[in-house]
């Protein structure tokens, strides 16, 4: 069915899409190549987040005439009006001969639709090409757009005996500096990053992404009773770094308001059973501000909230090489935990590599390794 | 320095040592090949501790005249008088008119004998081929010969979160089949298995090798105050696989008695600082009775013993892709740990491959990789 050029072209799109990582959520990566007898007429790429879908990015890059060319696009192309006009106007108007797409829009509600007005209008319209590839690269806007919460990454780092800290809660630095690094870029392609109110007591993080380029997170404290210093280093940068703090209806209602005075956001959020914020009614609440990818960097606690609830989908572990030991030195995973071994939660492995000095195994929850 | 014949002939010495694993012990593994213009005249190596040397077996099994033919050795030829005559006297018999070996005898008061008598008696002798490797495989032998003490190996299963057991207690199973079958041929390599009072009281273990044509370990219970039941599953299979307790000065004389009339065998160990069996000494003693090499499989309280001291040469750590939580859930190390993690302990990481479902991660001690 697909021919070596077909695959070429495809290809291609989908590295132009990537160029979006980080700067489009919660819109899909999304690229387009023209192309008309093996040869290259444009590119485009969904650049960012408001700005020109790929099809038009490309149709608006093309110096020649597209007629009778075919377009390679790594989605369906939409047909509704949102921030920017529908690509299957563009592309008829354009007069583009055959359009190839590698996924069907995730979306149930327009999914087909666009395929469906561009044949309607004579255009030769085939899909599928590369199609489990480019779902893997887009698993968060699939996500999002289907459940509307985020897609939840999960990162620690241990050593090689499985703990995070030392017992006397010092974990400086767990991971090399190469992984440190890689969790900045993480922070970057992530829109929020979460951690429990223990390890921002403790570790008074500023949990910013240092890499120049990339966007800033929203930096979320999930933090019950409001408990975060106003002098923390979260609170005092709430001016310039987006901060939010996740509480229960029970917080005094003070705090809260010394901290929206600093600029942190409050999103009040349900208890769970047994008393502390609700990480799925959390989830809901973030989508809802069209949130599309959460990274949770910890404690124990939280992190054990979200695998238990089967909320996890996608884990960075970096394994450093060093043993610290210690009976009560805290694991990665806290809470009450699961009492029986043939029950423990499922991890695909995706891929097991080196991060520095770090062994890095990146994976995901065992429920959603085939999105 | 070595040409392409010298290094395939080597290769081959290298290879035929092997076989030897787990049967020659405390005995290096060697291996030996004679040839001629390029031809193999025979092949030879150690087969089984207080059996040929590789030298003899390979001038036993040569069926045309040798003389005149170099020996590819991969340990420098003995010279002395043990359970087997001089290999020099055979070689210099055989009228072989050049050796190549690969390391030097590592014990110092016999280093560079073999070769100087070799020498003495016109024999062209030329030594370091391919070393590194071959010390590295006898890296057990190394150890036992240089400090009469036997190679530490420890070994463990972990989940992705770094945990050896529930918080109930339960670990059966954390590692997939496969790497259960692993450890059943790190039991057959190793002269001894150690495992703790607790392990042993919860797990009630056989610690045996169940791979057939491996040898039986040393099953050996560190146990302070004599607290194995003679209803164990080791006490009552005394008989029938080797077993010993390691104990203190103070343990119940009864006790021991008792445990002794069912063939287990006792060692009294020194108490440490803290007052438990010191593992220094219990490996002291253990050298003492040519153990070359020990198995450690935990629990957390008796590994952390021996990495603490410095004590762990070697690390097999299973990780399984299943997530178990629970703060209480024991770690792979404990004891009291560290408390800084800028002073964690370093482990070199010699591979990281999959086994089965598994992650095995394979290194040394930070202080031992080089050896």
């Amino acid at each position: 069915m697909w021919n070596e050029e077909d695959i070429k072209f495809m290809r291609r799109a989908i590295a132009l899409s990537l160029r979006g990582r980080g700067r489009v959520n919660p819109n899909p990566m999304v690229g387009a190549v023209i192309a008309r007898d093996g040869e290259v007429l444009a590119e485009g790429w969904h650049r960012a987040y408001g700005g020109l879908h790929a099809e038009t990015d490309a149709l608006s890059s093309c110096t020649g005439d597209p007629s009778g060319a075919t377009m390679y696009v790594t989605l369906e192309p939409c047909c509704h009006q949102g921030k920017q006009p529908p690509c299957t106007d563009a592309i008829i108007r354009a007069g583009i001969a055959k359009v190839v797409f590698g996924m069907t829009d995730p979306n149930p509600l327009v999914a087909g639709k666009g395929l469906k007005i561009l044949r309607e209008h004579g255009i030769e319209v085939v899909h599928g090409l590369l199609e489990p590839e480019i779902r893997r690269l887009n698993r968060v806007f699939i996500k999002f757009i289907t459940e509307r919460r985020p897609w939840v990454t999960l990162k620690w780092a241990m050593t090689m005996d499985g703990r995070v800290a030392a017992s006397s809660g010092d974990s400086e630095w767990v991971s090399c500096e190469e992984s440190r690094r890689l969790v900045h870029e993480l922070r970057g392609s992530n829109m929020a990053i979460a951690a429990g109110r223990g390890t921002v007591e403790s570790d008074d993080p500023m949990l910013n992404c240092r890499i120049e380029g990339l966007r800033q997170p929203l930096r979320l404290v999930v933090d019950s009773g409001a408990a975060l210093r106003t002098g923390s280093a979260i609170a005092k940068s709430a001016g310039s770094f987006p901060a939010m703090l996740a509480h229960l209806p029970s917080a005094p209602s003070a705090k809260l308001e010394a901290l929206r005075t600093l600029g942190v956001r409050t999103l009040e959020c349900s208890p769970d059973p047994a008393g502390r914020v609700d990480v799925a009614d959390m989830l809901d609440r973030l989508g809802a501000l069209s949130v599309d990818s959460l990274l949770v960097e910890g404690g124990p606690g939280l992190n054990w909230s979200f695998v238990e609830a089967g909320l996890a989908d996608e884990f960075y572990i970096f394994v450093a090489p060093k043993f610290i030991g210690g009976s009560s030195a805290p694991g990665p995973l806290g809470g009450e935990g699961l009492q029986k071994m043939a029950g423990a939660l499922p991890m695909e492995i995706e891929s097991v590599s080196r991060s520095g000095d770090d062994i890095l195994i990146h994976g995901f929850s065992g429920k959603c390794s085939q999105e």
